[in-house]
């Protein structure tokens, strides 16, 4: 393990362990995580690993372990890497947000080493996601720091406390969120390298991060969105469906949205996609995650999957009618949690909502 | 009590109790009912009924209450009137289909008496309700029964085992589903009489029953089948919706969609009853049927709802954006709570609905 290199993961969940096991087992850096509910079972056990790319793990942890990331800031590490692995939620609670979860990390690193620079690294899922912390955080004010874009693919589930299950090979994709910048370049190639474990895992330096965020968008704003309505894995999304219109009048339409939307700012999604993740869903048994957010009663990432793209539609004089009906029965449900988690009060004598 | 005129109410829900009620209480008839699985406790109790109408009653029973339709129809009681009031449900179990549960009181009611009228009363949501049971019964093998549209506007739940909640009014139009079949048109003016209880109730002969039930369908197939997606009230489904979108972007379309089905049929209903639907919904505290359905995990009255308003619509060349989406989502769903209750079979080895 070589010490010159200081990464903090933020966000314990399926990707964020498999993603620190895989930069633990790569030995090129020290792993810091924040761990926040599971904190006292990691401390005192570790985590428990079933992962079809590293075995069966038991007691396994990171180098270092966080309660929060005021304590991993005030550590005295400079951390050149803040791989944020939570959800992306903008409308959710403040605390969760990405300049909230970024900044002591910011202000710490300008502390120890003015020089130094800081590459926050978003792994989630959406587009526009960097948007918020960055205007947010001005780079120019805080140590010109640089926002990298993780895409990863990665079967991994927390199953229990500590507990984790791995069942698809660990697959990233990372590159600059502002490919212009040569030094998030530079930092997201050297990212790449910390990151690869060999034949353990896939990393790719990727060179056209909008439009790999753009494309994984045809399956998380077509078919994430849909079963988030209907409640069911997408092999019955699609085979319960009226007459095939599950794909042909939903995931079809949705997903021509997305290119049509992709389009107007220059990216062009090729077709072929759209049959591939159609077809990969079909024959699946896979729960997507704003389905089992809703299960679970918890936010569902709406507005990088759903909201931005929609956003840029409006801006953009696109016509999508069927995103469209998805967001507008999603942000319902959507609101529907908020209340479940005491973020939203509704005043039922009055008809109208609170705060 | 007039003998000389039997009725028989299958369904004893909130609708169904109230009904056999509002007529026990004309006196104008012997009132029957099938009581299925609350049958134990109303022959051995009666029924608890809070009612805005009747006020408290304690051990209420109508003169004859039966535990299935076949009992009834073996009574030797000629049934003038054939009252169902259960959920038509033509996509559910076979037994509870309008034929089934007509067929043997026509049966009956035809070795009693052949040359004496029978009438099918069919309190019921939807369009083309009578359409099954006219092509599998037809009146001309079945002693030339007539149907009857009843359209009930109550506030009326059953709370539980032979308990009744009734918050509105009893309001009943009734009217033929073939306006040009005079003895149904006479039938449906007799049962009128049958029906009124003085200022107990309220109820009127309707001249256009297809018309009111269009005009019913903009609540139902806009409002009811939103709020059975979200799983909300009505006010919480309005004001959860995104910049107004629920009026804006489903409510108001939807009802648009169902004001031109019926138009290309020759129906007009008028503009102003889209407002007054949307405004009475928006600040009243209410859980449609379908909602509660789904929440009970009960099959929805879809096909009647939504299902054959878009036949009609696709006969027609009527183009209907929004009810289409909102029946694509919907479809799944019923599929989802078919398998809950066992109609449907997912083997998730091969992804596949197997009967």
């Amino acid at each position: 393990m070589s010490t010159d290199c200081n990464v903090v993961i933020v966000g314990a969940g399926g990707v964020g362990v498999v993603s620190s096991l895989s930069m633990y087992h790569a030995g090129k850096c020290e792993v810091s995580m924040v761990v926040r509910s599971d904190y006292d079972t990691v401390v005192e056990h570790g985590y428990t690993i079933d992962s079809c790319d590293y075995g069966a793990l038991s007691g396994w942890r990171p180098h270092q372990v966080y309660r929060d990331v005021q304590e991993a800031a005030s550590s005295g590490k400079f951390f050149d890497y803040v791989v944020i692995t939570t959800k992306n939620i903008p409308d959710g609670p403040r605390a969760s947000t990405m300049p909230v979860l970024a900044q002591p990390f910011l202000e710490s690193n300008e502390k120890l080493d003015p020089t130094r620079l800081t590459s926050i690294v978003l792994i989630q899922n959406g587009i526009d996601i960097e948007k918020e912390l960055i205007t947010t955080l001005k780079p120019e004010e805080h140590n010109n720091y640089v926002v990298l874009s993780g895409v990863e693919i990665v079967g991994s589930t927390k199953v229990g406390k500590a507990q984790i299950k791995q069942v698809g090979t660990d697959n990233l994709s990372i590159g600059a969120f502002d490919p212009s910048d040569k030094r998030a370049v530079e930092s997201a190639k050297r990212f790449a390298v910390l990151y690869d474990a060999g034949d353990k895992n896939h990393v790719e330096f990727d060179e056209r991060v909008r439009y790999s965020r753009w494309k994984k968008l045809l399956y998380n704003a077509a078919i994430n969105t849909t079963t988030a309505i209907v409640g069911l894995d997408v092999p019955r999304t699609i085979e319960f469906g009226h007459e095939d219109n599950t794909k042909n009048a939903i995931f079809l339409p949705a997903m021509h949205d997305i290119v049509n939307i992709a389009a107007s700012e220059g990216i062009v999604i090729e077709e072929k996609f759209i049959e591939f993740f159609v077809n990969i869903s079909a024959k699946r048994m896979f729960t997507p995650s704003m389905c089992v957010d809703v299960q679970k009663g918890q936010l569902m990432e709406l507005e990088v999957i759903l909201g931005n793209p929609l956003k840029i539609a409006k801006q953009n004089g696109v016509e999508t009618p069927t995103l469209t009906f998805l967001y507008n029965i999603l942000a319902i449900i959507q609101n529907k949690l908020k209340e479940q988690n005491g973020l939203l009060k509704f005043d039922e004598s009055t008809c109208s909502i609170t705060d």
